[in-house]
C-alpha cells in the first residue's frame, strides 16, 4: 500500500480501555506499518502506555480529552450529552476529512447514533445496518443487518444486500460474492412480504450483485452464501443464537472430556487439536461489527475484545478504505436505482 | 398409567416407512404397555414387518389404504386430493373420537393443513404454532412457533406463551416454567410492536402463567428459560442456525481430531467421552414437532427419524393425553381472555 491511511480511535471505548485499544492500535501498525492513528481519550491513561510502544508512538497523536461514553449510556443521552468525548471526536475527526475511518469498543448504541449524526448516510440508502463475519464450512461469511433495525421494508433488504455485497468484496476480497436473502424455505413463494419483494427484484437480471436466492438458517454455517441479508431482528437473534450454540457445545465437550480418566488421557493427546479447533472459531477473527450506509467509515470492535481482536477491528477499517469501499457503494446505488419496483406476491409459511 | 391409550400412526409417511413407523411403535410400546395402534397403510408392506413383531401385532389394528401423500405435495394438493390417504384418515381417526392422538412422520406441510381442517383449532386460538424441544445447559427447552406462521401479532404470541407453558407442564412436567419472548435485547422498550405489546401483556400479574421477560438467542441454548415464544419466521431461522451451528462445530471437531498421529490417539481415548456428547445433543431426543392450538393432538416426527426418534415423538403425543394438555390449554385461555387489551409503546434498536 502506498497510501497513508489516518485512523481515529476512541481510545476510551471497550472493558479494557485505554490499555487494549493501543495494544491493538500496535498490533494493527505491523500490519499496516504506513499507518497514522489519532488517539482520543485521557492523555495522563494514554501516555505510560504508549510510552512502552516507541514505534506506535512515532506513528500516533493523542487528542486528549477528559470525557467519554459509559457502557450504559442511552443513544439519546450520548448525542445530546457526548459532544466531547473521545468517541464522538473519533467520529468528527472521520466527517472532518481529517481521519480515514474511526473504531470503536464502546457503546454500541451510542456510536451508532453518534456516527449516524456527524457522518450522514450514504445519498440512496435510507437506514445503516449492522454487519459482521462469520466461520462457515467454506470459509467465512459477512451478514447484515444484526440489529439495527427492527422492522426493514423490501428497499431497505435490497440497499443491505448491495452493501453486503461491496463489503465482501472489499474486505474478503471476493470477486462475485453470493448474496442471500435469509428466510424461512428456499422456494420463491416463501417467506413475509418484504423478502418476497426484495427477492423479486434482486433476482432482475440487471441487479448489480450475483444473487443467490434464499437462504434458509442452516445454510448460513453451512457457508451456502457469501452474504447473507436479513432485518435487524431476525439478524440479531440468528447471531446471538448461533454464539449460544457454539458456547453450549463447547461446555458439553468440556464435561464429556473430564468425565473420566481415559477422556482426560484423550484430552491430553487431542489437546493441540482442539485448540486449533477453538483458533478456527475464535471469536477475535471474527471481530469488528461495521456500520454500513454510512458516509464514512465506522468500525465497531466487541467490548470484551483483547488487543488482537481490536486490531483485527482496525484491520477491518483500514481494507475498506483501501479498496474503495465508500466509492463502489456509490456506484452500485446508482445501478440499483435504474432496477424496476418489487411488485406483491402472496405468504407461505415454513415447513420444517 | 390406567387409561388405556389408542395412538393412530400414519405408517406411510417419512424417508423409510412403513418400517421405521412400525419399529417406533414397538419401541413405544414398552414405555406404554397398554397402548393400542391404529396402523394406517398399505396392508400388503405392513403386514411382513408386524409379523416380526408379535407383541406389538396384538397391540395393533391395520387400517389399510393404498394411498398416501409424498413429501413433496403442496398442502393445498393434499387436502384436495388426500381424503383417502394413511395421513388423513390416521387424522380422521382422532377427529371421530376413535384414536387419542395421531403421529405421523409425512409431508409437514399437508399434515399441519390436514390436521387443522379435520382436527380444527382450539375455541380461542387464532392460528396453529410448531413447537419443539431443545437441549440447553440446564436441560431442555420448548420453542414455538417454528414456522407455521411467518407474521404474527401480539395476541397470537399471547396465545403461543400460554400453548408453550402447558405444554412444558404437560410434556417435560415442569410444575411452573419460566415463559420469555424472543427479543433483540432484554429491556421493555426493545423490539417491534408485536412483542412489545405481548410482553406487556403477559407481565400482568394476573396472567395464568410464568413469565420471565425477554430472552435474547443466547438466551435459547443457556436455557434462560423454559418456554421460548416467537414468530414463526424468527423461530424457524433460529432454529435452524442453532441446527447449522452444530453441525460446523462437529465438522471443525472432526477435522480436528484427524489432523494429526497425536491427535488420533486422542481421539481414541476421548472416544467415550465424545459418544456421550453426541447422545447429550442426539435429535432423536428432541424429535416430535408438535402442532399446538388445535382440538386434538397431532405430532410430528422428522421425516429422517429412526425407529427410536419416531418412538420419542410417540411418547411426546401420548405425554399430552395423559397429563391432559387439551384440558389444561381450555382452562388457560380462559384465564387470559379475563386479561386487559396490550397498549401500544415505541421501537427501539438493538445493542450488540
Amino acid at each position: 500500500m502506498t497510501e497513508r491511511i489516518t485512523i481515529a480511535l476512541d481510545a476510551m471505548g471497550g472493558d479494557r480501555a485505554p490499555d487494549v485499544v493501543i495494544k491493538g492500535a500496535s498490533i494493527a501498525l505491523q500490519r499496516f506499518p504506513e499507518a497514522k492513528f489519532l488517539l482520543f481519550g485521557d492523555e495522563a491513561q494514554i501516555k505510560p502506555i504508549l510510552a512502552k510502544l516507541p514505534r506506535l508512538a512515532e506513528h500516533t497523536e493523542i487528542r486528549h480529552t477528559d470525557e467519554w461514553i459509559s457502557g450504559d449510556v442511552k443513544p439519546s443521552v450520548a448525542l445530546r450529552t457526548g459532544r466531547r468525548s473521545s468517541m464522538r471526536l473519533a467520529i468528527d475527526a472521520v466527517a472532518a476529512g481529517e481521519a480515514d475511518c474511526v473504531v470503536s469498543a464502546g457503546n454500541t448504541g451510542a456510536l451508532m447514533a453518534m456516527a449516524k449524526m456527524a457522518l450522514r448516510m450514504l445519498p440512496g440508502i435510507d437506514r445503516p445496518a449492522m454487519a459482521s463475519f462469520f466461520p462457515t464450512q467454506r470459509g467465512e461469511s459477512v451478514m447484515l443487518d444484526l440489529g439495527a433495525n427492527v422492522e426493514c421494508d423490501a428497499e431497505n433488504l435490497v440497499q443491505f444486500a448491495l452493501m453486503g455485497d461491496v463489503f465482501a468484496r472489499t474486505v474478503l476480497g471476493l470477486q462475485e460474492p453470493r448474496v442471500g436473502l435469509l428466510n424461512v424455505g428456499s422456494e420463491e413463494m416463501k417467506g413475509h412480504e418484504a423478502v418476497r419483494s426484495a427477492a423479486l427484484r434482486l433476482r432482475s437480471p440487471d441487479a448489480p450483485l450475483n444473487f443467490h436466492g434464499f437462504v434458509e438458517g442452516d445454510g448460513i454455517a453451512a457457508g451456502e452464501v457469501d452474504v447473507i441479508v436479513t432485518d435487524g431482528f431476525t439478524g440479531n437473534i440468528a447471531v446471538k443464537t448461533a454464539e449460544g450454540t457454539a458456547r453450549l457445545f463447547t461446555e458439553f465437550l468440556r464435561a464429556s472430556l473430564r468425565h473420566s480418566l481415559t477422556a482426560r488421557i484423550g484430552y491430553l493427546f487431542a489437546h493441540s487439536a482442539l485448540r486449533k479447533l477453538r483458533a478456527r472459531l475464535d471469536p477475535r477473527r471474527y471481530n469488528g461489527a461495521v456500520f454500513l450506509g454510512l458516509a464514512g467509515i465506522c468500525v465497531k470492535s466487541h467490548g470484551s475484545s483483547d488487543a488482537l481482536g481490536f486490531a483485527n477491528a482496525v484491520g477491518v477499517a483500514v481494507d475498506m478504505k483501501i479498496n474503495g469501499f465508500l466509492v463502489q457503494i456509490r456506484d452500485g446505488l446508482s445501478r440499483l436505482s435504474a432496477l424496476p419496483a418489487p411488485q406483491e406476491n402472496k405468504p407461505q409459511s415454513a415447513a420444517l
